[in-house]
């Protein structure tokens, strides 16, 4: 396969041995640039991601409370987000942490985007609750660890919501679009690739933040390409400089952890900057987006 | 956290860091030795796995048709298997490979265990499918791709069936004992751990085989500990040499993908040994036993 | 230790256990913030990296005749490099690659130099090579592999010359920042870090840059942090969107394969882009660090 | 090039992509099972490795004193160890950690080999050493850091002793043959390969020993394979599990660091096993080596 890149108007071409390997063999049908050339649009609730603008998604790690949620999303909104993000069925990696709100969180979420107009993206784990879980939110997410749960894959593949589809910890960019394919083989063609941190010899960050990511994938797949620096560096002092750094070479959108008092968050306290700290990076990523030809979104049409 | 391990009648304790770092916090309850300090004997259809007798589970990675299950059941048991293994469900990284012969394969693999004795061990990879697999298997395994979908480890730990419970790609071992909580928290304390290689800098081998989990897990779990070398390394030619390792170093069984005739299985060809290869490896792996005062067990009650 | 990060005229501190941790122990004296609190610049022969602009070297992996050193230094030059690299001594996997020019190629690298003004970077590899490398170079470089060969580190130590000390392929930050220790505890301040790629679980590229390292080394050392998108993806397509994501993150610098006709290299064809790309991307390049407060540094003293 | 691997007097063969990879193109010359198909046996001092002898090195981490060296030489001595180890020269992380007591350690390493009988190996770190290590020393040790210093691989290369190759802890297996092969480039073939232990995901042990590369290696070359089950694991107490893993999967020697009093060590305390628990193991090795249709060498001729 020869895979193009457009940079500055001009294009190259290189051969990408890894995805036509013989013995692997897998062939991607509907997520390749061969199959689409033109980058695909995901629509959520009438937000576009992957067009000129650079589409930014924040708010907590989890839903608490109707009262947490609401503030989060008028503070977020005001900075500028347009899209709200907030776990209610979390999958922790023990069982005797939180485990989410369930049902009662997606109403929050859902009255949250009612009040502010934000629209809502919030995970599923099990196939059982897609239906549910489509019932509030504008885009469902499939988690880092159920990227190759594809029974899962498969039950939002035949849902009406777009899919923020999450890399896997430790997949490789073929696992990552075959991941999409199973959603798109099943009809669904709005999937939004999101590299979220991989594991890394790196012992100092919980996980790496691999950008290369966000120009390899451009340049393979039609889809857009989302990063979440929160879970991807797990250090809040990080979060700002990667931020920048994805705007710069190439994401289509970000997705920030982000609470009005980090300190006090359930889970993910580490990696979660304040709605203030978020205002203030909104600012320098529009002058980023701008050296590159892009723009932040910033406003929501009713 | 102190561990003790066992070596020849001598007892050593040492510090694990890990698991009660602060911040990660979170602490195994069932699955410790703190909390049982005998081991676990796990009972598959009245093979005990986890005494002194190592045991063996053999079979191809799907089964294909009823005659290549059958056949196969009748060379492994003559050769010493006490297990049959096979996929009816199969979780593939492609939507386009096979994805298994589903409920009829279950039925061929309950008719070649009816005709040798051999108990059986299959995949169940969605959490709606647990019932219908405890129809039909012995031993319920979660594959590498799912430790981490906490909805079907639930699922399994409300079943009947004893679980082998294969490590993630990428787990470290706090994650493969965590994911061994969440079955044990739901009330089954049949839980079998299988190493079956991690993804690696070593880019010659699919997987490495990491055998250090063996002596490392059994100080830290009461759970019995089967190593899988098919899948672990890739490699066929690498089979023989990993088992007798995995015997030498505590193991309480293996796990082999083994064909009559390994080039013209649909799945893993390259990393299935022949059977008669497994039956030349089970003499050798008799003496290996006996050197550190095991034995492999090679005969089947009715 | 506590760590502060300056963002957009924000500080924020955060606890970085890894360097503290007790069993591991080791103390940065000279290497850390704690240490020296303001930012280090580095004078490559009156070159300064480390201060609000952004400094660009380029240059073919390996030096290889006297006139084409010579005209990608005019090329480069042209475009607003104003350091020269170029391999004298090249480490290579296997000995019957192409080891270099060694005496004759340091001669072209200073000929070049003396014809552009451009200051040269150029790697040693034996400490009994220091002295004179030293005659003919600006800037030492230390590459990858030898990041932990103690003996070179500390003769570079001794030497009058910066070092551009390169990150091993698997180095945590911790052992990155302990290999500038060493050079700094024999007596050189002048050490410049270049985060170079790591081995990773990304089978694509045979590198993945690690990013992530800019704002978490400029946290924790006051010396400067250089990027080497080049070696970093292995790619030359993904080299102008790591060059601009670097620039966002934080970097003080890049060094970029460059060569005006990258498929005749010798060595590293893969990753080296045009000087006709190079041009194309200063410019981008240059909008990039306006936006983040930076500049290119674009023109030489004499 | 097709691999043939020797399993209970059956061969096999196997393809072996990587190394005959186009664009990584590099030939194994004088390392190669092609080239010599029969094994290479490495003699240090009159002591064989690679034959049906299993070889034992055992010493303590670093030579501290006259006396140390002296007792531990004897105490592995009477329990079957026939190559005394300990490190003179020691590369160490940071520079302020103890260095090795240099050319006194040296001296006292012949010392106790004179009064014991034991070969001596221990590592050299800089290429201005080589000769110096030579006049004490019947091996040369390069350290795992060191495997990618192509000065001290060739230097070692001219000397007039077989070298005991350590693997890098990040390196490839290709890579590691190809470090073999800059010594035997240089004319030196008494090479023997050491697997140490790798980076890798595993964050609760500090390296993970790959045993896989045994069975790998021994198909790919005619050099023998010692193993490290101290380095490798970092974990006195996996190190008797291991080491009879090692010798199970076809290992022709084993280094281990022994210290009459480990928690006494002034390095590695962690990892070194007490010169009791050695010889206890050594009775378990030799029941091990036996079932594989190995020995272990326990006794020294003058």
């Amino acid at each position: 396969m020869t895979i193009k890149v457009e940079e500055s108007n001009q294009t190259r071409s290189w051969a990408c041995p890894e995805i036509v390997v013989a013995g692997l063999g897998q062939k991607l049908l509907f997520a390749s640039r061969e199959h689409k050339s033109a980058g695909t649009a995901v629509d959520i609730g009438g937000v576009k991601v992957g067009l000129l603008e650079v589409v930014v998604m924040a708010g907590p790690c989890s839903v608490e409370s109707a009262g947490q949620i609401l503030r989060i999303a008028q503070e977020v909104k005001q900075a500028g987000a347009t899209i709200l993000r907030g776990g209610a069925f979390k999958p922790r990696t023990s069982p005797y942490d939180f485990q989410g709100l369930g049902r009662v969180g997606l109403e929050y979420l859902r009255a949250a985007s009612s009040e502010t107009g934000l629209r809502v993206v919030t995970e599923v784990v099990d196939p059982r609750d897609v239906e549910l879980v489509c019932e509030y939110a504008d885009c469902l997410q499939i988690g880092s660890r159920n990227m190759q749960n594809y029974s899962l894959l498969r039950e939002v593949g035949r849902s009406s919501r777009p899919v923020l589809l999450k890399r896997g910890m430790s997949a490789s960019y073929r696992e990552f679009l075959l991941a999409a394919e199973y959603i798109m083989a099943e009809g669904n063609d709005q999937v939004a690739l999101c590299e979220r941190g991989i594991i890394s010899l790196s012992k100092e960050l919980r996980f790496t933040l691999d950008l290369n990511a966000v120009p390899y994938l451009k340049a393979m797949t039609h889809l857009p390409v989302i990063v979440d620096p929160s879970h991807g560096t797990g250090s809040a002092p990080l979060v700002a400089a990667m931020s920048r750094a994805a705007i710069a070479c190439g994401a289509d959108g970000l997705i920030l952890e982000t609470h009005y008092s980090p300190e006090d968050s359930i889970s993910d306290a580490a990696q979660t900057i304040s709605t203030g700290e978020f205002a203030r990076l909104m600012k320098v990523l529009a002058a980023v987006a701008d050296a590159v030809g892009r723009k932040i979104s910033l406003t929501l049409s009713p």
